[in-house]
């Protein structure tokens, strides 16, 4: 049995104010419970323990309840979002899940704010959503591209700040997780997928061409961390450079962000012994 | 290991003309690969089979393919559809997944004709959707309910195989299941759910109510599957009062759609060699 461990989430939550990448080190494994072996059986268990609470908060949902969880995953290529979406929200039940993956806006999304695609692809009461990148694309390649004007940028973090607020209210549990690796490790995973023909086809050329900008997305990340980490809707950032660390510590925040919600299964609203007797009692 | 099988689908294809529920017993196990046991071994080996294909049909909808296979889940309460989603969808990864759970039509819904709801939810290339319940409930409820004159439900067969076809022919597998069980499961299935603390949620009285019309229910479910089972897009009428049967059963006719496909991980459309070499002579 793994060691028992502090909240994650006090280990990995941003600092208020002045962030720095640098400072955090992509391969380190805060508070993990143990070696690779045991961290990896600890996010097995944690992952059997979300499906039982996932089925209760879906039984929740069904019955009128509004509370669900949506985990934000952000990063650079390679950084892991998918190998998270596989390893931890494989754990659950399909049926409770939300995966939305946001790709280069389409026209559509274009004539619409940022925001517009985002609200449609709010998790429904009782489900645990997941957004493969997300919003912050418009602050992150938004900015470093400059895809908007300074301004704009500046007034998206405070609409992000202000929609998660509301998301908050409407009773949305959001875990922002920043997926952070190492620029030599990307390499490393880009080799290996050029070396892999089963892996080939996740490869785009112009992903070497953004590493040409990479101290501008490190910077990008800083300030929309800074500006969008809140009291109530706080960032994580996750050393991502070791896999089976990134998959628990993500899988270890969803937990605990479902835990704190304590979801039961509902009571019966109808008279269960009269409904039994119907049953019984039916002409067949 | 398990014996090898005939294809489930010759064994469970509806049968072209009249369609007779009676005379398909719901506790039957046409060409199971054995007992329960051997069965549900079956169904994990089919399972992992079947992830490691939809990566490739994934890798393909990523690179401009446009492929994608539909599975259509429908049946009595208690028919085990969300059972088959938790046990067969759930083998594969959760990012390669599109569910869509249709509930009674909202307001804007019943705005619009019974398909755009439908056209909606329909995969994307790549991806494995699944429909738990789906148009066929305007033609099965819709029809034993009244809810819509005699003269539209008999429109409504003729819009949905046209509908199938378009599908088909922009690159959709469909593979549509009826969940055949028996009143008598249903009842036992009722009682279990009254008799489980954590399953009292998913009952409801209307259930009740809904089995005084059991035969109507099962006339219009064959005038369904006589009218819209097509050489394209035929019917499969799977025997699920044995629910390891009905797992095994349905994630075999899944299974095997996705095998005709043959979905291949793309080759490279770019110059490995140069792109490995650009990485390693990259200036950090």
């Amino acid at each position: 049995m793994a060691k028992k461990t502090v909240s994650v989430r006090e280990v990995l939550r941003a600092p208020s104010g002045a962030v720095s990448l640098a400072d955090i080190d992509p391969r380190d494994t805060p508070s993990a419970p143990g070696d690779k072996d045991a961290t990896k059986a600890q996010l097995a268990a944690d992952g059997a323990e979300l499906a039982v609470l996932q089925e209760k908060l879906y039984a929740e949902g069904a019955t009128g309840g509004t509370r669900r969880v949506l985990l934000v995953l952000q990063g650079m290529d390679t950084s892991g979002k998918g190998g998270v979406i596989e390893h931890v929200a494989g754990s659950v039940n399909p049926q409770g899940l939300a995966i939305t993956s946001f790709k280069k806006p389409t026209p559509e999304e274009l004539r619409h704010g940022f925001l517009w695609r985002v609200r449609r692809a709010v998790p429904a009461p009782g489900l645990i959503g997941v957004f493969d990148r997300s919003h912050y694309e418009d602050v992150l390649i938004g900015r470093v591209r400059e895809l908007a004007t300074p301004a704009v940028i500046e007034r998206r973090y405070r609409e992000i700040v202000r929609f998660e607020d509301q998301l908050a209210e409407s009773g949305v549990t959001i875990v922002k997780c920043m997926l952070h690796v190492s620029k030599w490790e990307q390499k490393q995973r880009l080799l290996a997928r050029l070396d892999d023909s089963t892996k080939r086809w996740k490869f785009n050329p112009g992903d070497i061409d953004e590493r040409a900008l990479w101290d501008q997305y490190q910077r990008a990340y800083e300030i929309a961390v800074e500006r969008t980490s809140t009291q109530t809707n706080p960032w994580y950032v996750v050393p991502s450079d070791r896999k089976w660390y990134r998959n628990w510590a993500i899988g270890r925040l969803l937990l605990e962000a479902v835990q704190d919600l304590d979801p039961r299964f509902p009571p019966a609203d109808y008279d269960v012994a009269a409904q039994r007797d119907r049953l019984i009692d039916e002409a067949d």
